[in-house]
C-alpha cells in the first residue's frame, strides 16, 4: 500500500534516436470495497486477533464486538482503479461523494482485509444505507435529463451550501495551482498523476491528495476531512488540477464545499449544479486571469 | 441529441478587471442504455410504428418482428455522463470494451426511446449476453490484484492483437496528435472536450470522436468501427488527447488495436496490460519526440 510510483523500462525516442531506460509512472491498482456485516466481522476478528492492528478506527472509535447496523454482508460495494495510499480516504470520501454518509461516526470501522491487498472492509454505523447499486436496475422508466439530474442532486444536499457567506479573494485563487502543485509528491516525475487540494478561503492547506484518476483524488480529499470530523468543510475552497465535470460538482456539493476551482474547462452540467446549488465554481484558473461561471458574488 | 457546445453567462477576470460575457463550453448530459427484450421491442413497435424512422440498423439488419435473445427486459445497462452527438457509436463501442460483443451482428437494433431524450434502447442478438453487472456482486472472495487483472483481460481476448504485424513509422505516431486536433471540431471553442481517432498505420484517419469523458470519446470510435463491420481494427493506431489508463488499454484490446499513442502519460498498470496483451503503448507523444512502453518493435 502507498506505493504512488514505479518504474517500467521504456524506449525514448528523440530526434531519431532510441534509448532504453528505465520511466517512472504513477501506480495505478485496483481497490476492492467491502461491506462488511456485524456477523461477518465478528467472526473475522475472533479468527484474526493479531491483524486487529490493522483495523481502522474512524473518528477514534475502534469497532469492538457486534458492530450495529446490519447492511448485506459480504458485497462489493465497487471496485475502482486508483494509485494506492490514503485508501481510508478514499473510500471514506467515496462513501460521502455517493451519499451515503455525512459525519465520521456513520463509518463504523475500515480496515485493510487481512488476506488479499488492494481490499478495503468498511462497516457502516446502525441505520446507514450502504450506497445504491446506480445501474443495472430493472424499471420500465426510461429517460434521463440533465436538468432533472442536476435539481436531484440538489434536493438531495444535507448542507446548505447555497448560504455560506464565505468569500475569497482573486489573489488568493489565483495561487491555489502552484501551491497545489507544489504539494503534490509524484506529479513531477511522473506527469501523470492529477491533485485535489482543500484550502482555506485564506489559501491555508488543509489537505492534498493524488491520484491517477481526478475523481479519486477528491474523493480522498473529501474522505480526509470527514475522518478528521471536518464535514460540511464550510468555507473552503477545493482546488483540482483538471476539468470540471458534473460529478466533481456534486462531490464538493456533498462536502459541503462552497467553491469549486478547477485549472481547465468546466462542462455544462457543471455549471448547471454549480448554480443550482449555490455553489461558486471557476474554471480557467491560470496566472492571475480565471472565469467564474457562478456565484462571483463570493470572489473579492 | 448531438448539441456539443453550449454557452453560459461566466464573469472573466483579467488583470483585476471584471468583464460578463458568454462563453462556450462542452455539453455533458447524462445517456441511460436500456436493454430491451424482444417482448418490451414488439410491443413498442406496434405502438409507435411511426417512430420506426428512429430505429437504427446496426450493419443494415433493421430488427423486424420477434428479436432472437432474451435479455431481461427493461434493465438500465447503464448511466454515463456524455457529450451527445454519436451516441449510437457510443453504445456499440461501450458493448465492445465490456466484452458482450465483438460484431456488428451481435447488436440486433438500437433506437433513440421515443419518449425521453438522452436514451438509448439496444436489443442484442440470440446468444450474446449482456454485460455483467461489475460491482455490487455478494461474494465471499475479497482481494483483486492488478497482474490478475490484466491477465484476466488478456485470456478474455477475442482477437490475437499480439501477432498483429503491423509496424509504423516514428514520423506517422508523430504526426497524429496534429491530426487529431485539427479534426476536433469543438475543443478549440471550449478546451473541454478529449478526443480519440483511429488512425491506418499510415496516419490516414478512420474515425475522430470527441466527449467530456476520454473513456467515452475511445468507445464512440471502436463503436463506429464495429457498427462498419471493422473489428477487429487490425493494423490501426488509436490516437487519445489525454493520459493511457489501464482501462485505455483494456479498450483497445478489446476492439484488436494492435498500436495506442497517448500524448500524455501511462499508468503501471496500462503499461502491465499492454505487455500482456502485446499491444504496442507509446505515451508523451510531442513533436517528434516519444516514449514506446511496449513492443517497440512495431515502430519504425
Amino acid at each position: 500500500m502507498g506505493v504512488v510510483t514505479d518504474r517500467r523500462r521504456v524506449v525514448r525516442v528523440r530526434e531519431g534516436a532510441r534509448a532504453a531506460r528505465p520511466d517512472t509512472l504513477a501506480v495505478e491498482e485496483p481497490l476492492m470495497v467491502r461491506l462488511v456485516g456485524p456477523g461477518a466481522l465478528v467472526g473475522r476478528a475472533r479468527a484474526l486477533g493479531a491483524v486487529r492492528a490493522g483495523v481502522v478506527p474512524v473518528g477514534g472509535v475502534l469497532p469492538d464486538g457486534v458492530l450495529p447496523g446490519a447492511p448485506p454482508a459480504g458485497s462489493t460495494l465497487t471496485v475502482t482503479m486508483r494509485t494506492p495510499g490514503d485508501d481510508f480516504d478514499l473510500v471514506a470520501g467515496w462513501l460521502v461523494s455517493e451519499g451515503a454518509v455525512t459525519a465520521r461516526e456513520d463509518i463504523a470501522g475500515m480496515r485493510l482485509c487481512p488476506d488479499e491487498d488492494n481490499t478495503v472492509e468498511v462497516a457502516l454505523a446502525a441505520g446507514v444505507e450502504p450506497p445504491r447499486q446506480r445501474a443495472f436496475a430493472t424499471t420500465s422508466a426510461c429517460g434521463v435529463c440533465g436538468s432533472d439530474t442536476v435539481v436531484e442532486v440538489r434536493a438531495a444536499l444535507r448542507w446548505p451550501v447555497a448560504r455560506d457567506t464565505v468569500t475569497v479573494g482573486a489573489d488568493v485563487i489565483a495561487a491555489l495551482p502552484d501551491l497545489l502543485r507544489e504539494r503534490q509528491r509524484a506529479f513531477d516525475r511522473t506527469g501523470g498523476l492529477h491533485a485535489a487540494g482543500l484550502f482555506t478561503a485564506d489559501g491555508e492547506p488543509l489537505y492534498v491528495r493524488e491520484d491517477v484518476g481526478r475523481h479519486n483524488a477528491v474523493d480522498k480529499v473529501v474522505g480526509a476531512a470527514l475522518r478528521d470530523g471536518a464535514l460540511p468543510a464550510a468555507g473552503t475552497v477545493l482546488q483540482v488540477s483538471g476539468r470540471a465535470s458534473f460529478e466533481l460538482v456534486q462531490k464538493a456539493a456533498r462536502a459541503g464545499i462552497p467553491v469549486l476551482s478547477a485549472i481547465s474547462a468546466p462542462s455544462t452540467l457543471a455549471v448547471d449544479l454549480a448554480e443550482e446549488c449555490g455553489l461558486t465554481l471557476l474554471g480557467f484558473v491560470r496566472g492571475d486571469s480565471m472565469n467564474v461561471y457562478t456565484r462571483a458574488d463570493r470572489l473579492r
